[in-house]
């Protein structure tokens, strides 16, 4: 019990009250997506970006990209604007550009709470949850083990409970206790159920897409013509680098694609593995890669919302294990950046980190990666709390700690920091303080102290003395505290009971008629 | 011996070898102070940087600095131009600007082993060790405990051995097994044994500031007319904020500006304690302050070698406790480099986090703190290694693990990140390996594998099962066990004889003489 007095004595007594209320845990910042101010972090120069456009434009041109899906070729052939041989693919820039310039430079994604809408593009910044680790550790596990519905449902219910996380991604954790046949329906159950934010789908064959596709719009009460009018969910498909797109990945980019839906594509070129080992080269490839599916996106639906991701990274060159939040990571990511401007097209990155728990190394790799996607002008952030390993392990504990990060990045963005109105020179309080005083009990900070800060939920202020005598905390540990707590008092947002039982039947149709085929 | 075998595994045969040698615990970076090449991060428009400017003029035209040294306020008396009432000193925005525009915009610091020379100002950046925390605390005590000459001394062995440490700042920690009166002068005794870098000398009485000057000088086996030629040596004085300089500290900063030694001054300007709680108040009557000391240093000796400090950050308004690394801290810092840019002076910022031990919280603060000195534009990072709990203890832990950070920075500031020449876009390559291999084999990689990306010390990088098979270390353990490794090994930097007699016997001189008073 130590530890929850502790943090009762820590949140206090409006805390508590609201807490016995069953929402509100901890005192977080409200729902807020950031409007990044800052300028972009832009290491190349205008040579720079031409030298990597250009490198692009001649893998396109010279060296093709191999496309695996028969439908997807029969698509380029008919365009009249690509060369195809077999299954090698190759496009002019002439062509290229004037593909991608159809596509939209900023769009919207609006989930079933039409509040939770998120923009993509512009100087938007959002933020979803770690996707698709194989594993789960946590605390009081204190080991990695097999994912399972139930690590799934609270790692769902941590996303939907944090008012900086702006989407919802892939599984948070990929529940093997659920058969692969069926697990899609279960997790989308789960996902629009306890969560009412953009909903991600699986570009892993058509039956799982189509079934995506289906109960977001049941989960959104809407008609097929109001799903179709705007995008309501979205896909991130990767290429299978080097200059590669597969089968099931692009079927589903074009089944979005026709139904007017959000797009992502990021490579996965990690420097040294998967493209050249260095920086520029990789960018490249990435590119290269990724704008192919944004032309395909285009000549199923010209005006289809595309995103470009990076997952341009570096390997253990002793090891081969990728590593992440590198140095090498922040600069692929700013000059990413860069060209994805120059292509008009919104971006996706994300919060990564090759440590295996939530210690000061996971926090370094992230906090690296997160700011660079802030520095890059990225307006999706992939993976933002909860990963470890690599992507091999989603953790709770992470994604507490990662939420208090990301809350700073929003505070920082608050344009009440930098205002330098006759209020904040504060001539008169200074005046009034003059050499002597402090400035605590005057009214110019009395009327702004509540507001004037940052308020940490996760971080312990105290000095050394206070915090030890509490029980000596560190944070990994304080925030699975703040993890149980969230939990135990969770509650999901609301749905009309009919939509639930509709999503429900959805789902037990879908069952009885065998699910999918789970042959890849 | 676990962890001993594990570290020897991790960094191989030749880092063992290099170890026999006694010199070479971990592979680190090649001393190589960073240039920045990152536009800085402009948080005002120029509106903004107007309008602090104009606040700081204000508060010295209007309000007036307290000046507590006799002998400073006859210097500024004798400028005939400034106001003077009691202590209270005022002085006109034309006069102010002209006098801190004799203050050069770069400058350097040559310590007794010239290779270690650093430049302020330009695009330069360098890192020092945490300073004058009264406490300790290491993962083998557990504790917090007071500050000894062996904890001290083993703090200066870690700022000698790693080469991103850049500068000696004050005493890493407050040695309280030594009498006030002598406690300078062995510590510098220690200093200027044990490391070769630029020197700091507290302006904590005029006696600790003669010995110091005395000391470096026959450590740098230099006369007198050679000291004074060049900064050798640098002091950092801080305000009594709000609006007020004390003697002692006064004091120094003239006996340096005479001797042309480097002047840092650093207002403490907490918002919502001794500054206004509107940010852009404190960064306005921080610079006010510093500005004063500025002004006083130029009166002293025209183009003595000034800096300006920001330490503006933001208090806990539940507690009044200080906060570090928030995002009030960053945008603070961003907003004073315009200014110190506007003023042509170099700056210095700071490496900051308010946590008592080496976890998650102390790694995001420290981290968000080290980078917000990258996007000001600072040239002098105080505190960027061992810093905890707002400054009261060191940590040799944290030492370590910052280190990490420092060099994560230095590598991202390397331009060879960034290239865009053919042979990084590296075509070939990726015609080459087409759509089926990969990178790791062919020459463009094996070219270049060794030095393409950067290779931490301390990040763990191995999967989970690996780690855990290893022993499971979190950072903080490891970093334990690279402090020990380090101290175990360390070889001082050569110092002649004759010089190392001469400094023992100049301290054992003025320990006979009494050493200092200690009634302040």
């Amino acid at each position: 019990m130590t530890e929850e007095l502790q943090r009762r004595r820590r949140t206090g007594g409006r805390s508590g009250n609201a807490q016995r209320r069953g929402t509100a845990v901890i005192e977080q910042m409200p729902w807020q997506p950031p409007i990044n101010t800052d300028r972009p972090t832009e290491p190349l120069d205008d040579a720079g970006v031409a030298a990597i456009h250009e490198g692009a434009m001649r893998i396109l041109e010279e060296i093709g990209i191999e496309i695996l899906n028969a439908e997807a070729l029969d698509v380029f052939r008919a365009s009249g604007g690509c060369t195809i041989s077999g299954t090698n693919l190759r496009m002019g820039r002439d062509f290229v550009m004037e593909e991608v310039a159809k596509a939209p430079p900023e769009w919207t994604l609006t989930p079933r709470n039409p509040d939770r809408q998120i923009t993509m593009g512009g100087r938007h910044l959002n933020f979803g949850n770690v996707s698709s680790p194989p594993s789960y550790w946590d605390m009081a596990l204190g080991r990695k083990v097999t994912g399972t519905r139930e690590m799934c449902a609270n790692l769902l219910k941590l996303s939907q409970y944090f008012n900086c996380i702006h989407f919802i991604g892939g599984y948070p954790v990929e529940p093997q206790d659920i058969h692969a046949s069926v697990r899609h329906l279960d997790v989308l159950y789960d996902k629009l159920t306890l969560t009412d934010k953009v909903a991600h789908a699986y570009s892993l064959g058509k039956e799982r897409v189509e079934d995506a596709i289906e109960m977001v719009r049941i989960a959104g009460g809407l008609s097929h013509a109001e799903f179709d009018a705007s995008p309501r969910m979205f896909t991130n498909i990767n290429s299978t680098s080097p200059l590669k797109h597969d089968e099931p990945m692009l079927d589903g980019w074009m089944r979005l694609a026709r139904r007017g839906q959000g797009l992502v594509v990021t490579p996965f070129t990690l420097a040294g593995a998967m493209a050249p080992v260095t920086l520029a080269g990789a960018v490249a490839q990435s590119l290269a890669e990724a704008l192919v599916a944004v032309v395909l996106a285009q000549l199923v639906r010209p005006g289809a919302p595309c995103a470009i991701g990076t997952f341009t990274s570096n390997v253990d060159m002793k090891s081969g294990a990728p590593a992440f939040g590198t140095p090498e990571y922040m600069r692929a990511t700013q000059m990413t950046g860069q060209l994805a401007r120059l292509y008009r097209l919104p971006m996706r990155a994300s919060g990564v980190c090759a440590a295996n728990v939530p210690d000061a190394q996971a926090t370094w790799e992230t906090s690296n990666s997160l700011w660079s996607a802030v520095q890059s002008g990225t307006h999706m952030v992939y993976h933002a709390a909860g990963w470890l390993e690599g992507g091999l392990i989603a953790s709770p504990e992470k994604f507490v700690m990662d939420c208090e990060i990301l809350q700073h990045i929003q505070r920082y963005m608050d344009p009440t920091l930098t205002r330098t109105g006759p209020d904040e020179i504060a001539l008169e309080a200074i005046a009034q303080v003059g050499n002597q005083g402090h400035f605590f009990g005057i009214q110019h900070t009395q009327d702004r102290y509540t507001t004037a800060f940052y308020q940490p939920f996760l971080s312990d202020w105290r000095n050394y003395e206070a915090w030890e005598a509490a029980g000596g905390i560190w944070t990994a540990q304080r925030a699975h505290q703040t993890f149980r707590d969230i939990i135990a008092s969770f509650e999901p947002p609301p749905m009309d009971a009919p939509i639930r039982e509709e999503l429900a039947d959805f789902v037990a149709r879908r069952k009885s008629e065998g699910g999918c085929p789970t042959d890849y």
